[in-house]
């Protein structure tokens, strides 16, 4: 038995207990006559005390050659100790040491095993193992741990099934890029790993399994964007027999039952949103509504005068920030610096300063004089004290600029509480978009979701405009699900499929086994995939999700712990029927 | 609202009441003046009623016209009915129907939707999704569901905590092959798909992790033997500072829970057996134990006479069958051919009835007289009216043989009671096994599992007859689980990849991270993984995975539904700088 307690439960009720401990050594303080060690694991610290007059001069001596990290056994008797203290929850006591074992010595680590370490995140990454060791790792994979357990509790009372799906499937090259794996038994063929569990959760729709959940890895082989993993997990989630007001309350429902379980958080009925309204007030399709600074669209109130950067504007938009009049000029010269990095990529920023005393200090005051700019300060709802930012331009670029600048003010601000949760669904998102490269359409969310009912003649004429039951679930500024009521028809997702390019051959080659299957029956039938990295992450109150992933990869793909993707041997190579193309 | 209730739950209470039903058209039974309906989802069957008295002419012609499996949503009144169904939870009502909405139609599916379908595996496979319909396989996987929850449960409840490890990993040419991955992003490399997360879960225990699990995906490229499938779901376990006796007290733990909460079977103290025992008394490491049947070796009561073919045995040895006297000659017979199929192997059989009167009717009576049959008896346990198999030759075939044997024997007299549960601990496994082939040891389990203590020394002597810390759970006559405690030290690990016939430089390659990890105070530790497709079938008393998986793949690791593997665009192949080498 190599413990009898671990080190985060013996309290003052323990004193004069012999016990036995084990854990890493994490700290030695030596004050010649006595040494006290704190012993570490992952329940907590428990400081063991070697003194000249209780121990013996040799293991005394052990004692105070220990090193960092060095794993060791102890046994001992519980004390009470003289000085307590009280932000340890061990604080009370200390462990007498008669008996000291070391269990396996430790090389000095590269980084310090505290809350707040030396070590760089490629250091860290490389040796994960030690990085995990350290509380906010820890605590995090443990979190993580907590949320998929209230996840499977909350979906399982709720009839949901998890069942899982395989992971050696079938490519797909439309949507993002597969991660292939080539088949040594069946020569120069290939499966795919899943990017979704797609159309198997729909296949499971139509086999009558009705509401069906799994949290599940998912794979993207794309250039990777900070904070995007190649592999990711996934609480996906489908239903049959639903419409869209079905599953958003279901959802609605896991979400605050997270939110009350985990965070203590009993949150109200999440509000809604149209993708086109929050466009307009946000201009963005994941608002963070944690705070206002709503857009207020200026066109009317500022297209009148002689300024023609307004006047040939497609949109001209402003913001209130809340105290923004005492910005000094180079504050503001700052923030214009900011948002024309190409990066953000506005071409100028005009501001209005509401002064306390009513008046209006703008940088266009040659052109627009005090009523003009108190129809502004109405339209973005500024008060007195705030300062009015006002971008113009294309109205999807000029909404994206002004969503970036909304969310670094709000940052700058304080106003993105992380102990602060504000939900709310985004709905009615347009079916497809234009991609502008090619000219050509694509699926918004992908090609089985359902076009809103009776937009599907719209299709020919302006495919554009056509709506989608398809709905995202945000929190504070991130989209943590989205989701869609699926096709179900064989014929209308033919038509879906014609939209989107391709050739009937290439429908059937590819999905032929879910057009088969919709002839069989095939119940109407919806979901919604949450993003549970992120997720956690949010709830956690933080936004990087690398943070929450026990063993993640670098922006390149790669493990640095374990050093992979790596070469392989040519025997295996040549098993798989392949070579190199380099 | 596509449904007030599910076709499972209307009773006698809900007389009278309005409700909305949807689901597939099961049976439609039309006795001219009345149809009736069974309406079915996955809760159960609900009968519809339409009549000429009470339904609209259009209304009965269009249920008249229903064709199977096709989707309706049905408005209706509960009755109760006149004949009541006591077979169906459901049979004290039918529902009036007043509205019918047809929401999908069906082709005529392939097979029957019924528990005993007229569907052979290949097509069932082919439309899964349509066999997915069906009770059996859908309360399979329902049954894994719930035990899925309950491993969950009861290990997150131990402080266990499910850490998800990475699939994109690297390979390890030792063991079974690997299915690799080629990285786009970094020209000519591979992944590799796990075939366990085991280094990454002792690195967790380096990490401090000390209680982790997963229920996770493995894989293994293997040519696939019957009822093995290429990826695969493991319960993967390990824990920190513990010794072989913890480990087994906490599985065992969970086992009983499984079987108490999954099948309501109070399981006392799982015997424990060494593996030189289990192979003595059962020529087998996971023997069932539900019955008895136990090996009696004979040579020292059968090589003392002229019969050459025991003489010359390295081994003789049977078993006592229960109530065998009564075999007929050709029924002997029978066995003997069976057991001579090159599958098994034996040469022969020698057999002795051991007759109710107290005397013996050997095949060798030319050679042994009454009172050498006697001792044989004694030896085997045999009672009279039983019959003597006995079976000779090197130690480890008869044994295979014999064992091969018993199963049949046991199978055929009914004594593989599939709602019988008899767990065992198989002990004290050896480290390595002789590959017959190349003359080289390696891994009984894997590379990272402890010899027993103190003979590590007897590595380089007598490599065959090192004991390692290695336990597998048994169930009846399966594997289910197995384990080990592990190597924590550097040193002892580099001795194991020598004698494993890794150079150093070929296992720094492959486990140097883990070898660096060991550096820095890893801790004592072990685990085990349990293979969930087999514990579920088990559990669900049967032993075929296939049933409880929901997309399995064929013996060619195919997915017949989806068509995969299959070819892949040219432009993926160049993405990833291969060739096809066909």
């Amino acid at each position: 038995m190599y413990r009898s307690y671990t080190c985060g439960e013996l309290r003052a009720a323990y004193a004069n207990s012999d016990v036995v401990l084990s854990g890493w050594v994490h700290k030695v303080r030596d004050k010649g006559f006595v040494v006290w060690v704190d012993l570490r694991d992952r329940y907590g610290i428990t400081q063991l005390v070697f003194d000249q007059e209780r121990t013996e001069a040799a293991l005394l001596d052990s004692a105070r050659e220990l090193g960092r990290e060095t794993v060791i056994q102890i046994k001992g008797k519980v004390i009470e100790r003289a000085s307590k203290n009280p932000n340890l929850p061990t604080g009370d006591i200390e462990v007498l040491v008669s008996e000291l074992n070391i269990l396996n010595p430790s090389l000095l680590p590269p980084f310090t095993i505290e809350d707040e370490t030396d070590g760089g995140e490629d250091i860290r990454m490389k040796y994960r193992y030690l990085d995990i060791r350290r509380n906010p790792v820890k605590n995090n994979l443990i979190f993580r741990h907590q949320v998929t357990m209230e996840v499977r509790k909350y979906l399982s009372n709720e009839g949901f099934i998890e069942v899982e799906t395989p992971y050696l499937i079938k490519s797909t090259p439309e949507g993002a890029r597969d991660f292939l794996v080539p088949s040594r038994m069946n020569e120069g063929q290939f499966y795919a790993l899943p990017q979704s569990p797609q159309t198997f959760k729909q296949l499971l729709m139509v086999g009558g399994m009705d509401k069906y959940f799994q949290i599940v890895k998912c794979f993207r082989d794309e250039d990777l964007r900070a904070d995007r993993q190649p592999e990711f997990t996934q609480i996906d989630c489908e239903m049959a027999f639903v419409e869209q007001e079905d599953i958003l309350n279901t959802f609605e429902g896991l979400t605050k039952h997270l939110l009350k379980e985990i965070k203590g958080v009993e949150a109200g009925d999440f509000p809604r949103m149209t993708y086109d309204e929050a466009m307009c007030l946000y201009g963005n399709d994941k608002p963070d509504i944690r705070f206002g600074m709503q857009f207020g669209e200026l066109n009317e109130v500022a297209q009148h005068k002689d300024f023609n950067v307004f006047n040939s504007a497609e949109l001209v938009v402003g913001i209130a920030v809340p105290g923004g009049a005492t910005y000094t000029r180079k504050e503001i010269d700052k923030l214009i610096d900011w948002i024309k990095r190409p990066q953000v990529g506005a071409k100028g920023m005009v501001y209005v300063k509401c002064n306390e005393d009513g008046s209006y200090k703008s940088s266009v005051d040659k052109f627009y004089d005090q009523e003009d700019l108190a129809k502004w300060a109405e339209v973005t709802g500024a008060q007195k004290g705030d300062l009015i930012c006002v971008l113009s331009g294309k109205t999807d670029e000029t909404r994206a600029q002004l969503s970036v600048l909304r969310m670094e003010l709000a940052e700058q601000l304080g106003l993105r509480k992380p102990d602060e949760f504000a939900p709310l669904w985004v709905i009615d998102f347009p079916l497809l978009e234009l991609d502008e490269e090619t000219g050509t359409y694509h699926a918004m969310h992908h090609p089985f979701t359902s076009p809103k009912p009776g937009q599907l003649e719209l299709l020919e004429k302006d495919p554009g405009a056509v709506k989608a039951n398809a709905y995202d679930l945000v929190l504070n500024g991130n989209e943590i699900g989205g989701g869609s009521i699926r096709i179900h028809d064989k014929e209308v997702q033919a038509t879906m499929f014609k939209h989107l390019g391709f050739t009937p051959e290439e429908a059937r080659e590819q999905f032929g086994f879910l057009m088969d299957a919709f002839q069989y029956g095939a119940p109407p039938h919806g979901g919604i995939a949450f993003g549970l990295d992120r997720l956690v992450a949010i709830l956690g109150g933080q936004e990087t999700i690398r943070d929450f992933i026990a063993f993640p990869k670098n922006n390149s793909g790669r493990d640095v712990m374990i050093d992979a993707p790596a070469n392989i041997d040519g025997e295996q190579l040549k098993e798989l029927h392949l070579k190199l193309d380099i």
